[in-house]
């Protein structure tokens, strides 16, 4: 049943899916139960509320829909616009293009402003289109709170900004997927009207959650939105909030679980300490790349993402060489590069229920690595960089003081 | 994290999600995966392979898409049919009712063929619109292979059998939910076009794997289909099957393991030893509920369905208090009746990974439960009935003989 | 890895090892810790006192053993006697003559009291041994408080009064591997010295802690007691309780994760609703025998067992045939007769974490094997007369009402 | 239930209870089972075949005790030795003094040979015994293959070399709790008598199962071996292997499958390979010490242990500030330097399932804390020491390949 087996405990860096902790490996193993039995509501209702916590909302209302990522962005869209509706859409990576793609799929009319990859998304271009749009055309912005490509985060209060000075009414929908319970992300404070991220990501839990959480304005939105939605439709899930069964459809009762026991964990260690410790575990990791001599596929240092970081590899090495040889000798994954980047870089996923010394062993593997393909790095000289900084950041584990 | 502890454990006889087997359970017990590393993939083609024993197919294509029974149902209309298509669908009961409900929204143009709650499809009016239908104006049959509000198996070889006496081209989609793995299905020899059944059934897995199977003509009926679909397009499938990583987003690794181990567990009984033992199951919950002097709500003997019997209380008891008197005293889930027969039926689930004895618990555990609420059985007589036809038929278990 | 699979669960009735609830199952999921960080020793204090519960003792203490029920006897043995030391014994069964038989080996003065098999321990020869014993040359009496072999419960509230009647000094030993946690049992109330039992029994854990308590009068006697014993030496593990580590060698770390989720159980049930679930097992057990027209191997009313029934077939049965199809063919497992009773009783195991509901699945299984094996039973009898006194007495499960 | 929790996997670096794979871990994951139905002594069968394997003999006969090493090194005294036999042990560390003491404790007349902690067993000393032995007053020598206090490997081949040139016939007992399937062992042909591990160490299982294995000689001994000894009787054992049932008394069934997974695990790698990956990691260990600037306790070469290093601190600094630290800020547990070099020595456990990758991140994690306590450590330096070697000599994973 594990069919390439390898000593040891595998090092997985991809941007996601993600180390589980132990705590929720055992909260989901468990038989099914009834999800029509009292038990089942009785966790929902709490979970909604607990989810709204990392969503830093108050007013926003939570759907923890059976989907994918894919899925939970094909709900926010569905649920609030309508065919043809303008949206303006930033495309900055592979995830941001894939977004792209099902927003055209859908039938929308996508204002797709694109930057060089490596780079966030042009504010000042949307503050043009929104400054000109007068008619108020466009119905939503869409954009990536982080690029899980290239590592790329963009700034949503600067977006909100620019909305607010030209008190434009269109949606703000957020992808943050690989941003969420690990990149500080204000819904509330910041005006966002559809949040989204996937169970697999900093939550830390097997794939199989899309957790979207709408705006009061989405909310309404959704009561006129004429896109085609059955599956994804918020309408049958408040149907069934009102009703205090919650489940317009059967839920997994192993992730629900998970998720009480994810979120547990989370609020333990506190979320604001959570960003803390994925800053931590962002700046270790690009220290580590430059004294590698390597660069940071993300441009500028605003853009510079705390979930994943993208290498660019010297253009005589092919950076799928790298992820292939961590698996096959290291019993380390690391993310490919992907389309316009593929073969140039290669990501480190460091998100979710990750602590630094974890961080070091994966940093000291890419050193033998990039010493495996030709790349004359000096072994040690990434992880030195990285233990120096983290060993004057990182505070004692709370508990155990 | 459990809210409401009983001793013991938990007697889970709603028709789904079903109890999960110890041998599955441990396969699921294990972190996340890079799903892009050769494990994945290579997991990914047996599994393809697997699941069409289960369809009984050797042309259908199968998808595993993260999702529910009510994904899946979205999946097999969105990929096969366009806007405004017309569609003969049997109304016979809560599911059926939920899918045409959906193929509505959808958007296209339902024929509802109703039968009284306990009835299977009418048949004989199917045929009458294929006979009638020269011009094809019917582009397929929607159909539930079982239907879990009431315990009603329709007959879907006589479906096939009707449109080939016409030489009717339309696609016959089956909802196999509760059927498929349990109940005799043959998509090959019935013609059947798309096939789909839910993780959390006959499977025996947590929810989350809707599974569908899609026919030759049916892939090429998507070639053509025009109703919306990003998340459920099979296209996006069929595209990463060619490139051999199989998957569009991210899948749930724990569920691929869980699936092995289940269809392992399956091949190792025997898929035909699976449905016999379902059988055994029915026909004794049939025996019970024919020696407690009730009636099952299923009208007809070819219609009993070997996976969820409902059972019809008096109309004095209230068939609720039943089902809350089970969870409250006995540790026992019991299915609702659900919309028309609410209040009139409870459901005994007799599918999945499920023994006799078991069976023969939870039959104990109702006697009790009809004479909590004032109904005058004599204990032990559904036990008694069942247990001379168990005594009679069970099989040695193989692999101790 | 599962050399026997059959389908659905097992079902298990052997008077140990006994089914573990899924909570503890998942408390016990999880990697080893090192027991020399300051977590396990704040784990154990916390066990230590709540193990002290279940013995219903608050002077005692507790010494959890990584060995099994026999090594428990050993450290109770050799932890307070001297070898040559007069020891009195009740052989009743084959537990009783286990222990007796290490009792001998260990070199003590066995003053053996014999009982048929079936019948309780002889406390009247008891009386005329202390009456008789001026010189209190009885140094210890041992005692089973409940015989797993023939299911019979002895009364050790009448082996203090006696002991006190003549004022007599002898420690009082109890096996309580088969009661403690399932039938009423009161270590300090009762003056019992040394109780013990095993954490697979109705403790509900996989086998591996032999747990002792003692009496101070018991570790007094330690101090002096001459047999040699080196693993299972108290003086150890109290010297490392002095220094607030615990541990002499390396304790289970699942197991003591597993102990408190287990107890934790026990103590959200309530120990005395605990015992009162295993009064009606017991019953409803018994009643079902009769019905069947069958003897409980115990032979009065005084010494029944609510944790095991021996069940004696008729002559011309072979018990073990009855056990063999069990399992072959049912997924049900039973207690062979042992050693005197072998062949002639079959034993049902009725303690632990169980509910009323899987014993009846278990009753009717054993229906069906009487009938398999050529016994004229009347199918349905036993469940009917155990569900008639268990629908009167089951209470409504508290986390539910 | 975690009392302690830190963000992230807890590094486990002591030697000993090591981390459990994955595949352990589920194979551990169930519910008991009937130890006396066919479907255990089936296991436990091939359990004892492949348990041969890991002490390579084939003439051997291995007792799995539910018990701790503790426990072992009691089973494999007390059956092949008197009281009162001359014994010659070499007292070396930690862990042979506590085996001297329970052999003292247990009344033989032991003849201890001290060491230098650090240094190795002296076995001039022991060959100058031997060779005036004449009159084969010595009826056993004891030495612990790998010291865990020190990490010391004492030379076994030379002691039996030693004992063949005198034609001595001394019983040879090894403790391999520390060694057995890690560092190369060879008990048929270094004639060891009695070889013993502990399921916590290099078989990377919980705690629970004392594995021994005794030569035909040994067993021989036993029959005449007047030790007392009941739970650890041999004997016992060996009456129900020839049973067929296997079990004196109650077995772990969750150990036991999971000991069938470890061994499948070390087979799948090899053991050979699963030997020189230990000595990939000890290597690895020593030069980063080296490269610190610090002191191996172990003071020569040949003594050097593939399993764990303990560490020489400079004299200003207290080790077990270091190991609290190492806990407290990094969620790495170190071993504590015990009895004479407490507070001068920290122990990296560097054995069981384990790669090198882990090793490396646990280094990064040494160099912080030797930081944090005032050592002018040069960050990177161990790290970069240790991975110029290991990139030179990691192997690619075979199922990889």
């Amino acid at each position: 049943m594990d069919y390439v087996y390898g000593p040891g405990r595998n090092h997985l860096f991809v941007p996601g899916p993600v180390n589980i902790p132990e705590p929720v490996l055992r909260a989901m193993n468990r038989n099914n139960e009834d999800y029509r039995s009292p038990a089942v509501p009785a966790l929902t209702k709490i979970l909604l509320e607990d989810v709204k916590k990392i969503f830093k909302t108050t007013s926003g209302t939570p759907f923890i829909i059976p989907t994918t990522g894919t899925g939970a962005w094909e709900s926010a869209l569905t649920n609030t616009l309508s065919p043809g509706d303008r949206i303006v859409s930033f495309l900055i990576g592979q995830f941001s293009l894939l977004w792209i793609d099902q927003q055209q799929r859908l039938n929308f009319n996508v204002d797709v402003v694109e930057s060089e990859w490596g780079q966030g998304a042009r504010l000042d271009i949307l503050e043009s289109k929104i400054a000109s749009d007068n008619a108020h055309t466009i119905k939503a912005i869409c954009i990536v709170h982080n690029e899980t490509a290239t590592g790329v985060t963009n700034n949503l209060a600067k977006v909100r900004k620019i909305l607010d000075e030209y008190q434009h009414p269109a949606l703000l929908l957020v992808d943050g997927v690989s941003s969420i319970c690990a990149i500080d992300f204000r819904m509330d404070e910041w005006g966002v009207d559809v949040a989204l991220t996937g169970s697999q990501k900093a939550l830390s839990l097997p794939t199989g959650l899309g957790i979207v959480c709408a705006s009061p304005k989405a909310i309404e939105a959704s009561k006129t939105a004429k896109s085609l939605r059955v599956f994804f439709d918020w309408s049958d899930y408040l149907k069934f909030y009102k009703l205090g069964t919650y489940w317009p459809y059967t839920p997994s009762i192993q992730l629900l679980y998970g998720l009480k026991a994810a979120l547990d964990l989370i609020f333990e260690e506190g979320l604001d300490n959570v960003i803390l410790r994925h800053k931590r575990l962002g700046t270790a990791t690009r220290l580590a790349v430059e004294a590698w001599g390597l660069k940071n596929c993300t441009q500028k240092e605003e853009w510079f993402s705390d979930t994943v970081t993208a290498v660019v590899v010297p253009p005589n090495i092919d950076s799928s060489e790298i992820v292939k040889r961590a698996w096959k000798r290291y019993n380390l994954n690391l993310g490919l590069g992907l389309n316009k980047v593929a073969g140039k870089v290669f990501r480190i996923g460091h998100l979710g229920n990750l602590n630094e010394l974890q961080l070091l062993g994966c940093l000291a593997g890419v050193e033998m690595i990039l010493k495996d393909v030709g790349y004359p790095v000096k072994l040690g000289s990434g992880v030195a960089a990285a233990s120096a900084y983290l060993q004057n950041n990182i505070p004692l584990i709370p508990s155990r003081i």
